[in-house]
């Protein structure tokens, strides 16, 4: 190798410790960690933050880059090589106009913001938790501010989204979006009006313990294994790699509503896959995670929904969760479960919403988030026009901020941007899937078997092994041949639903 | 505060929160980690070693030194920020002399060693360890070399021992490791010659369910509480405080020699005790750990032996021990579980020893880790030379290494120069024992209603607040007005051991 190169995969290695650090103290604080050391780990947090960002944003980093670009000698600009350098330097560049302290003082105010956030959420408190929120808010703009004089950005919002999902501007994101409403809110109002189908069976009682078994068997089938995995509990489910060979999952249960526990252990697992799928001569560099969130999003939410919810898994689910489950679930079979976890239907909480419907929870966060950071909306209307815009959105009113604005973790986190790439990972989901089941004959017939890992192959070779060499548009052109787009995901979920309802809803509606 | 004493506070504190990752690393990489994540937690920990290495002996760390020792304006010596800045430059003139990448590959090679160690002990493969326990050798005996021109050290061995127990010569600990044999061996034999006493309830069944109960109740007493504290299970108890508010202890089980969770338990959270009584105001400072294994280890080993042990103590065990066990424990009365947790008898396991052999095996190590270390012993003749060893001392033959030479994990972890400080820690524990019944009148009616938190108290007002603002020289010699000594642990081993085997030890053998 040559000897910038080397010398900057060193310390980009260095780097990638240092996340792992990090990483690993997160996961802990919302898994293991006791009460009172919420203090300390937020300190700990900011301490890497600034660490890594000075070691970043240092000037040899681009002294670096520099005689590596040299060593490059003509290397195709879609090698590894000059693909590394072109994603650091675009990253370096980003992080050198943050102030270090600005970096460690939005580690510290996500950690603090976090715990703030577990207590009000516990109590539905949202005036306990604004303080921090405001707090969030304010050194977000302060860090969008850094990013005033890059042109690539409409808005300090745009400057936040592009940490998320790169190259990709809110203006785009609210076409895509507007055209998804379009044809989600006349979908979901015809389900409204159309014979209920029988969802009894996702609030029938469900053991814990029989969940766990559950969980255990259909995570297994996706590649699972306790040398490299573990799952564990958590209050908002959550999947990192800590590092090569240590992938962690969690998930959250309920025994008056198993899906809970079933499908966010899949979603997590999901995600998983994804990371742990990277080429190993990726890790410890900057290609060696995820493009976008929406790319892994797409990843969680097929194994999750297409995947878990489709009808041949379904198939195979039945009657494992009626033996497993017993009781009102005992005599379950594939239709009735298939029809039951697709129903669609207006409710609150976002990461139980079913696929109609969980667009336009996305959609009410990225609105007002958007607000948020532009100041037309503060804080303290917040509850109020989260209530309002909801009822106008779902037609049902929110009672308690705790199954309202207090329900994600996000924002409180200062993740500002981070929503739109769940909706995004849908589309995208829908884009892949169709090719995959272009690729594999017979998907259908190995997801009904419980074979799942030719799938998990197929995403390994087409998606995962990338890594964060390609944006995920190239990468969506290159293994669709299409842009970012709405018509996949529309046509798969019409046709399940068309499926679960027994209607034709795909196609066009009568014109009366 | 003083200006360039702020300064350096602020990077001692950075240096904390490096350490707390690392700790938090540590605790995972023994309680929590997948198995195959092992090298990439190597490489974490390495890396935050060379991080924090280089933040501490950087030039700004002694011009920082410099600055606040100007601003001390005449304090008294035994003042805080005094105290604070004298520890420091100790430590920092201490680790300048050692390079930043030789500091990376000891934590390197302890997180890979320690791997091959737990591998190594599951199937009794001294060979497979070999390697590994070659270059962590070598690697301490580079890093002593580093302190060769430092006049404190008579050897290599004292520059690692006083990494352990600053300021304590090898050749003084020898001498009163002497000492101690002198008293230990003929004791031990007269006892071998005693009627035994009976020790069938040390191995009767007794089920991890009931003895999690047990230990759940015990560490209460002690003050452990679920907002600060964490149990988990690992192969090598051990206790680590992460951060402010978060202590974590760690123990194993066996269901046919239950005192190993029971024990080992009470001992580790003894040292969590100790952690989390250091003055709040001594944290994310050098000041806010303790200043020797030696004295960390008095802690842990009188929760365990001198309470855990004692007959106040065993009166309210056995009564809880017989219900929750059942079977052959369920008759078990006060005297009987007192004369079976204190029968001595040579075994294999240090860390399941009575308390008089316990020294020998400590005694052991200490002569052999010299030998490696000065070269007159190779790792290839070890096994052999350890086995002679526990012969001669033990009078019994080692036939498993995993029971042998492959028992601990120090050696795995580059950690040569502690096991001394186990014995001298029992020696401080009998000084420290002594004094506190002198204090408290009513200590053994405490202990026997389970009433633990006088003791705390005054172990806390004793020795935890201090932290290492005092050598342990400098605390005992406050505290029981005299330095370590052989006296106090012998005549309490010995009016113990009276006790449970109805024996007169304490006065001097008859001539004959």
């Amino acid at each position: 190798m040559s000897q910038y190169l080397a010398a900057l995969k060193e310390r980009l290695g260095q780097l990638s410790d240092i996340g792992h650090a990090a990483s690993l103290a997160h996961w802990d604080q919302q898994t293991m960690m006791p009460a009172h050391g919420s203090a300390a780990r937020a300190e700990s947090l900011a301490t890497l933050a600034r660490i890594g960002h000075e070691l970043f944003v240092d000037d040899q980093t681009g002294r670096l880059l520099d005689g590596a670009a040299g060593e490059l000698n003509g290397a195709h600009p879609d090698s590894d090589e000059a693909r590394l350098l072109w994603l650091t330097r675009r990253q370096w560049e980003k992080a050198r106009r943050v102030p270090t302290e600005l970096e460690a003082e939005r580690a510290r105010a996500g950690s603090v913001g976090h715990e703030a956030w577990v207590a009000a959420r516990a109590t539905s408190d949202f005036a306990g938790f604004a303080p921090c929120l405001n707090h969030n808010i304010e050194l977000a703009r302060r860090y969008a501010e850094c990013h005033a004089g890059d042109s690539h950005y409409a808005s300090a919002y745009d400057a936040l989204l592009d940490d998320y999902e790169p190259r990709m501007p809110s203006a785009a994101v609210a076409v895509l979006f507007e055209e998804l409403k379009r044809e989600l809110v006349p979908l979901i109002a015809q389900l409204a009006g159309a014979e209920p189908v029988d969802d009894r069976p996702l609030y029938a009682r469900f053991a814990v313990d029989g969940q766990r078994r559950l969980v255990d068997h259909v995570v297994r089938l996706m590649g699972f294994t306790p040398e490299e995995w573990r799952i564990d509990d958590t209050v908002h489910p959550f999947a990192i790699m800590v590092g090569a060979g240590d992938v962690r999952i969690t998930t959250r249960w309920d025994e008056d509503f198993w899906a809970t526990g079933l499908y966010g252990a899949m979603h997590e697992c999901g995600h998983g896959l994804y990371e742990s799928g990277i080429a190993p001569a990726f890790l410890r560099t900057p290609l060696g995670s995820a493009e976008s969130l929406g790319m892994h999003e797409s990843q969680s939410r097929m194994w999750e929904n297409m995947v878990g919810r489709g009808r041949p898994f379904c198939g195979l689910l039945a009657p494992r969760i009626a033996e497993l489950a017993g009781g009102e679930l005992a005599g379950i079979d594939a239709h009735g479960l298939y029809a039951a976890v697709n129903r669609v239907k207006p409710t609150f909480i976002r990461v139980e919403a079913d696929e109609a419907t969980y667009a336009l929870h996305v959609i009410l966060r990225f609105e007002l988030e958007q607000q948020l950071i532009d100041g037309s909306l503060q804080v303290s209307e917040l509850p109020e026009a989260w209530n309002a815009r909801f009822e106008e959105y779902f037609g049902i009113k929110v009672t308690d901020d705790a199954d309202g604005v207090l329900q994600d973790v996000h924002w409180s986190a200062g993740m500002f941007g981070y929503f739109p790439t769940y909706a995004l990972g849908n589309l995208i989901a829908g884009q892949l899937w169709e090719r995959a089941h272009a690729d594999l004959a017979d998907l259908d017939g190995q997801l009904a078997a419980g074979q799942l890992l030719p799938l998990r192959e197929w995403l390994r070779e087409h998606v995962h092994r990338y890594g964060a060499k390609f944006t995920t548009a190239e990468l969506l052109e290159r293994e669709t041949g299409e842009s970012i787009s709405v018509g996949p995901f529309v046509r798969y979920l019409k046709a399940k639903l068309s499926e679960a309802y027994d209607l034709d809803l795909v196609a066009p509606p009568a014109i009366n």
